[in-house]
């Protein structure tokens, strides 16, 4: 936890805010934090800060917060993924927030089993607290926008304008030869919306509807590579090349 | 599993292997494969090939393969890794592996706890399998060559030439701005050694012998990411960044 993040609930008047069980631990056992100790704050979905410790009673504390005029911004790049099995979803939860990206659509394909969508790793209550982890680690404070799709075809065909409106949109398969940065043709400060399939890849039909709504076929080079590593990999080229750019 | 991996014991006559247990059973009921299919197939540290199914069986499959001319080349990144806590190591293993690395130098930091070396994961008998399901994800043949370090000082002053004699390094920390690819500095066909610290980071001491011994200092932007992460992310910038370059 190299970020403590706060709520509006944890706020007990305009700069005080009160912490107890996990994050409260945390700053006793793991920073060891004493009184009139600084540590970095920030707020979900605002700013990041810095908080003056007032107190540190047994399992709790307060602290005193100053904050940053304004919110880091919203990492650029959106992820469109096909739903993995329960297991690496909970796992890449963390990650993907830790690498930065604004929303992650979670999709029905072929090759996706329908009961994953059944799995507790979809409920807000199970991964809000694993998305927290990653942006705490990354020092971030944006939450990225979630949201869930049975039906691949609908969702590209009548929401993904409005999810998604502007940038440019890249799916990533073996198929693909151009390299990730030249498929997703930067402009500065464009989005990128990255489409991973599922383990198998996209089939021939979910990958031309695909293409016929503007995504860009890019490659990832001849080794294949399970989802949650081809993720993590796809973002980690995205994000280095996009700074580059900037 | 992209490929079936065959070893020397393997080996029947010269074109002929048989195969039991694990691959046996995945050719069987994951590939569901019939007598006088072709499979992928490639000879660990050796060529690729195609394997075609001659019989099946119960619990066993006889292949009759055909090989590549040459080994695919040896993967031109090597990894310098202070021993993560052995959860984290135990997943890393067939995620390097798929990635693509020539050598995983495992080393002590004073940020690595000592009761990391006596984990079961620094085993050839719990590593090598690991490696293999990385290598047959990937579709490679290359199994990394693995050495374990006690001493940082050691290995940096005294063995770490003979390791890697040639190519640029580079050592990612936060308090890098050059970016990894600026860092590495490539000159084409070279060979690139990363090194990737602790959670926590290196220390001062640390940083600086590897600064003393060719190492250049690069960043990874200003999200801090967990070493699993930050191993992944690195490797695949990095692999991005060769495959451009060449």
């Amino acid at each position: 936890m190299n970020l403590v993040l706060l709520e509006e609930h944890d706020r007990v008047d305009s700069a005080t805010f009160a912490l107890t069980e996990g994050r409260a631990a945390h700053i006793h056992h793991v920073l060891k934090a004493r009184v009139g100790q600084e540590i970095r704050v920030g707020m979900i979905d605002g700013p990041l800060g810095l908080g003056t410790i007032e107190s540190l009673p047994p399992g709790a504390v307060t602290l005193r917060c100053a904050f940053e005029p304004e919110p880091p911004p919203r990492p650029r790049v959106d992820l469109l993924l096909a739903l993995p099995r329960p297991k690496v979803m909970r796992r890449l939860w963390a990650q993907l927030a830790s690498l930065g990206v604004g929303q992650i659509i979670l999709t029905n394909a072929e090759r996706v089993e329908r009961p994953y969508f059944d799995s507790h790793v979809l409920d807000e209550a199970t991964y809000r607290p694993l998305l927290i982890e990653g942006l705490q680690q990354a020092r971030d404070t944006r939450l990225p926008a979630i949201s869930i799709h049975r039906q691949f075809k609908v969702l590209v065909e009548d929401h993904l304008d409005r999810l998604s409106p502007s940038g440019s949109r890249v799916v990533a398969d073996p198929s693909g030869i151009t390299p990730l940065a030249a498929a997703a043709g930067h402009a500065a400060g464009e989005r990128v919306l990255l489409a991973v399939g599922p383990e198998g890849g996209w089939n021939a039909f979910e990958l031309a509807l695909l293409q016929a709504h503007r995504f860009q076929l890019a490659g990832l080079g001849p080794r294949t590579l399970r989802v949650d590593t081809a993720c993590i990999a796809l973002l980690s080229i995205l994000h280095a090349w996009m700074a580059n750019a900037d």
